[in-house]
């Protein structure tokens, strides 16, 4: 009946300036893609909206994830990419702590797709959010990591 | 120089019974799923902490996604599968309201995947989390609609 | 691996008129009290404080509270009584919803506690907060409730 | 030592549709307001951003304000409009609920104004927002108010 | 499609210790302004209310306004003096960090004058909250900065 | 008319480790009790829930308690054991920060406690929590403390 779950204990670290990136991908019709790019979307400007909700999202991570610790984040980028089949979402967090912002950037990546689904589901319901993940990250005792 | 987002205007439509189920995968190496499965990992038991987050994620989704309506949740589950190469989350939520749990649905297993990353990204910084999407929906105007 | 907590599902019970009370006691030394009493608090007004925080408390109750249904609270009432040991809260919760207010009127009551708690630990760190516990309820399949 | 501050009970009024609409300036120098009309602010497309934040807030209303009641929104709209000497902001608010969104639309306007402000504080830290103020409200008992 | 708005980098930027101040203006009848002054608000006692309203609001700013960095606060003030035809509200935050406190001052007032709206709407719907702007600000490269 | 609450100011004060521990007491039927460490309730495990929504709570301390300021936690464990009347709750936060973790060790404390309640009153409503209290601090100026 012991505390099953443990957050990792950050108070010997020293804050250090640290970096991660998030990236995913939303998978639509061209219709609804065309619809996007030529801004006729019936609830809007989707891109903006989606931006704004990334970077918010990412400033309430350790409200969200359990284990996460609540770091100041000195910078949140969110950027969208049109591809053929749809949509590249990248989110770049920086900060000063005694952790890394991983989950920072997973998170605006994440809720920046989530709007951006909200705002297409009308035309296209089966549009799929696919590949988030990690794709950098450096500062920290463990120093840089890309995806290979 | 006009508002370029718009709300969906529910005011209109009448609050009914509406489901909604959405799912995604983690894709990890054996030995990070063997971990899992063991109840081996570090930061401790994933599954009850991601369940346990991804319920109160689908509470906050109207304050993360910007143009969703707030909705009074009647039920969400949130369930996980071991998979060969990994886990599936599966999330459900009802309501009784003027508009479905879509969005509810999909940031519940969007939370939940996060918080299962989180807690395993010390032993794989590569897990992917893929195909985020919904599966079904019931109940409003539109009736059901399932994932051909 | 199946998900191991469930949320009781309330989308087939009628939204009627419902409500809870809640309280507990603060329990500190003469002075304490007596400082509290003649408004000699050096962080200043306990009361008032201890009071918007439990109700802005109540509002925040499902997010609070992994398994709790977001209600429309209709009425949150918090009521401080000085008794010859210390402190009384009292709070009671109105909602028209399928399920009873009685976390909100818990959490009112445990917020505003921790409020004062934190106003007056700066004169007396060791004071307790004890009997946190339901009165009674009304409303519902399952009618009145009173403490015996 | 009772309790100071008292919610309305509205336990006893019937859930209608119900609207109301506020609205505030922000008065700048003319070299400011034209870069904003330019889209030439180091911040960015500060518009959207602004918007969303404002629909956001709304949702937030009853989390900011003590004595305010969560009500289901139907629908928000927050608009721009260009002034000679700045940018006016209109927030509209539906809802179905027993209570009215007066207080979801001022909270709208407020926090949009302080968008724009936040985004153009670099270029100019004086700007005013002034006149914040509700415009009209219409439903409930009281039925169609307009400022005169 | 690049992303449109920039969060400012503060990453190099030395945390020191920063304050801004802010103020607003609520105009009310005369019947209004003493009915607040009396005590003699239906709501309960407004000044209080406020008070805590506005200074847990500031707390929440980087949860509002989407390009504010999250700052630690060290102190947060919030004044209420009458005046011929209303109220002025004064709001002081301090923090130590790479930027500073002046949209958490805002912030704070803007919410206090919303709470002071909401307790009074019912004895005078017209308030009109007026001249929300920043008064002074001072530490970080700029160094101090006040209204002239 | 002048604020009546005010936040401590810990400009002054350096960013130490400091650490708190706080624990609480639930007292139940031996038929709940037992319900509960067979793992038999009807709303599932209880425990890992409860800690979840303990250390999330945690880290909203700031956002519940008026005048607690925000601090980084470095770590917050939520411990768990069964007693022969019930279950003894105990959290402890450790940061580096100008003032110390004891609300947040309170709070997870309390919202751990109410999480079990919540899942539990289904078998028995009359549940108690008793005995919510500091249990020690460390760090800062005032050094050691410990309940006599």
């Amino acid at each position: 009946m012991r505390g099953q779950i443990r957050m990792a204990d950050v108070s010997a670290k020293p804050a250090t300036v640290r970096e991660a990136a998030a990236r995913c991908e939303l998978v639509m019709k061209p219709a609804t893609l065309k619809a996007l790019r030529a801004g006729k979307v019936p609830k809007g400007e989707v891109i903006p909206a989606a931006q704004t909700a990334g970077i918010l999202a990412a400033k309430q991570t350790a409200h969200l994830i359990p284990l996460c610790h609540p770091i100041p984040v000195s910078q949140i980028q969110v950027r969208f990419s049109p591809r053929a089949r749809g949509l590249v979402i990248e989110a770049e967090v920086t900060t000063t702590a005694p952790t890394g912002p991983e989950m920072e950037a997973m998170t605006a990546a994440a809720v920046a797709a989530l709007t951006v689904y909200d705002m297409l589901k009308g035309l296209e319901r089966g549009i799929v959010i696919r590949r988030l993940l990690l794709v950098s990250k450096s500062g920290g005792k463990s120093g840089i990591w890309r995806r290979g």
